[in-house]
């Protein structure tokens, strides 16, 4: 019990059983990296890189005999990775994962099963082969199950979360102060980059850091644009370790704020707190965007479409803290809640943290505080 | 002229109207990522990280009044990238990307036409909600299309992989010396990365730094396992810049190189080099694969199951050169050849240089040499 890894699996795995008892499916086929990930702690590396390396996991309701079907050059890797019972491995070109996956379920005689799939992610004709291949089944569109399922996280996945989040943090902080006017955007990218590796990360998949009028654009990746005093400096660090994504995004400015960033910065770090102040169990997600919305609105500052999201094993994933949708906060649910205001042709700002829903309000992954300050 | 961005624009999307014409399609919708980045400069960088925020391009045949369509949030820097006419924005949430999508084409008065879309990317539900939308259009299903589009490169093109895989050659020779017997893999991948990053890479996509037994496995991203001497040390530098692949790997062995290891490099670079010779317009890929496999077969090494593939704005696209296709080489294509073995429970080693097919053979765009050696 003391191993992380295992508490994951067990933890997983059984929460995985019970939604499928409670739908009464008799098998379940994750197929979207995050969900295998999340199933069975396999990813292939090339899943994402080369869309024909269909992956997945055959899960049955009682549990036994679970699989990950793989393309076999990455089998041995897969091996070490999966928590599941077997992992089959399909020659590219030669066999197709599809029909590998129907083979399994006929061995297995789950050809006229009711069989949870993944319609938001199968591409169409992955699909169209494998409901062509099983006219006898009832397939059930799993993709909100799943959503649903990793809503809330285990013990386990809040500690990598919480590890790498950290790192992203500590890092921006280090970086700003390591760069100066004169600098690049890539410059700072690069040290973050470098840190973010040395920190356990494994993939920087979004790194931002957008300067002067460039802070205002979303995603931003870092340019040859040279820092000048003045600039505004958005840094955001998507990235993950372990399958787990941080998302922790920065503001700083070089040199000296002016009034009105200085003014602006205040505003949105008193509007964060204000929205943390507001998460607990029972909250409603459209009252917490609220909070933010109406002060961007008396501000006079464009507010964004959400202030917040679910972070796991995907970097925007249930729930969303918007105006569309009122959920009420479970403990367990690990959020990031970031303000931003972007003035097109000025600059954007945003400050983000990650938060854990505990049983009586929140706790603070990482803490945002002062606008950060580049070459002071 | 002069502008190597705007030859790419003007010969790429010269090639992408002439194929439409040829298949008398009306419009045109590419809306996975290397195609949309291909037909129009622009990659939102959220496309591949936040499934649900779809993006595409509309090409008439006409080729007036070309749009990129994207969720909101990236708009600007959408439209800094994109060579197209115009960038209509959506707000996630609030509108679905599909619907955008039709709106556009009822506006154009295509609803009915012959429309070119990518069933083997777009989601299944997706393209229901598409399908269903336009019920009297006829849906042209065009993902052979772009792979046969994208075979051949432009002059631009061949000028982006060439930069960026010439920087991913230099930038493993130069990082391989800076660690020996004590460094870990992770302190190799975190040098290779920082400067690729330096290079102008935006994104090591997959970067492989596996050593000793590890060597042996397929694409291993690199861990805390610290460099021995004796061990084999493969690495594949994966990424991109301005949305053009690099895949450059190397082996290398920590200290003195066994008799054995020797013997496997020499050969393996042998069938490299008669590979290459063999790589010229009208050559059959399965023939080149066979210099390898016979080659290997007769060593009694296990071969891969294919010893090349086309690079560009994926990583793996046609041609692919294998035993099933038999594909007559053409100028103008980038591959990489890439022979490769992998003893389990021993070490795997790798070479692979990328090489443009000219008028009357082809060019190197790397070259691989003797074994790289560390700590020595």
């Amino acid at each position: 019990m003391s191993d992380p890894v295992a508490v994951v699996e067990d933890e997983v795995l059984g929460k995985v059983l019970g939604a499928m008892e409670e739908r009464g499916l008799d098998v379940l086929v994750p197929m979207a990296p995050e969900n295998l990930a999340y199933a069975s702690g396999a990813a292939p590396p090339s899943q994402k890189t080369v869309r024909s390396r269909l992956a997945g996991a055959i899960i049955p309701v009682d549990g036994a005999d679970t699989e990950v079907f793989t393309v076999k050059l990455e089998a041995p890797l897969v091996r070490s990775q999966s928590r599941l019972d077997r992992v089959t491995a399909y020659e590219e070109f030669a066999e197709h994962p599809i029909d590998v996956l129907v083979r399994s379920l006929r061995d297995r005689g789950l050809l006229d099963a009711r069989i949870g799939v993944e319609a938001a992610y199968l591409p169409h004709t992955d699909f169209e082969r494998l409901s062509t291949a099983l006219p006898g089944a009832d397939l059930y569109l799993a993709d909100s199950l799943w959503e649903s399922l990793r809503t809330i996280k285990t013990r386990s996945e809040i500690e990598r979360i919480r590890q790498i989040g950290r790192a992203a943090q500590r890092i921006t902080e280090e970086c700003v102060r390591l760069v100066g006017p004169g600098s690049t955007e890539r410059d700072l990218g690069n040290l973050i980059t470098e840190r973010y590796h040395q920190a356990g990360g494994d993939v920087l998949t979004m790194l931002v850091v957008a300067s002067g009028e460039r802070s205002a654009h979303l995603n931003g990746p870092p340019t040859d644009k040279v820092l000048q005093p003045g600039d505004v400096v958005r840094t955001d660090v998507i990235g993950t370790s372990g399958h787990y994504y941080s998302d922790v995004a920065r503001t700083a400015v070089v040199g000296e704020p002016a009034a009105e960033q200085r003014k602006v910065y205040e505003l949105l770090l008193d509007v964060h707190r204000r929205c943390l102040e507001a998460v607990r169990p029972g909250a409603i997600s459209s009252d917490i965007y609220a909070i933010y919305h109406d002060a961007m609105a008396a501000a006079g500052l464009p507010a964004y479409h959400f202030v917040g999201h679910g972070l796991g094993v995907t970097l925007h994933e249930d729930p969303f803290i918007d105006p569309l949708r009122s959920v009420a906060l479970e403990e367990g649910m690990v959020l990031c809640i970031e303000p931003l205001t972007s003035i097109d042709g000025q600059f954007g700002m945003q400050v983000e943290d990650e938060v854990l829903v505990t049983a009586d309000g929140c706790e603070l992954l990482t803490e945002a505080g002062d606008i950060l300050r580049i070459g002071d």
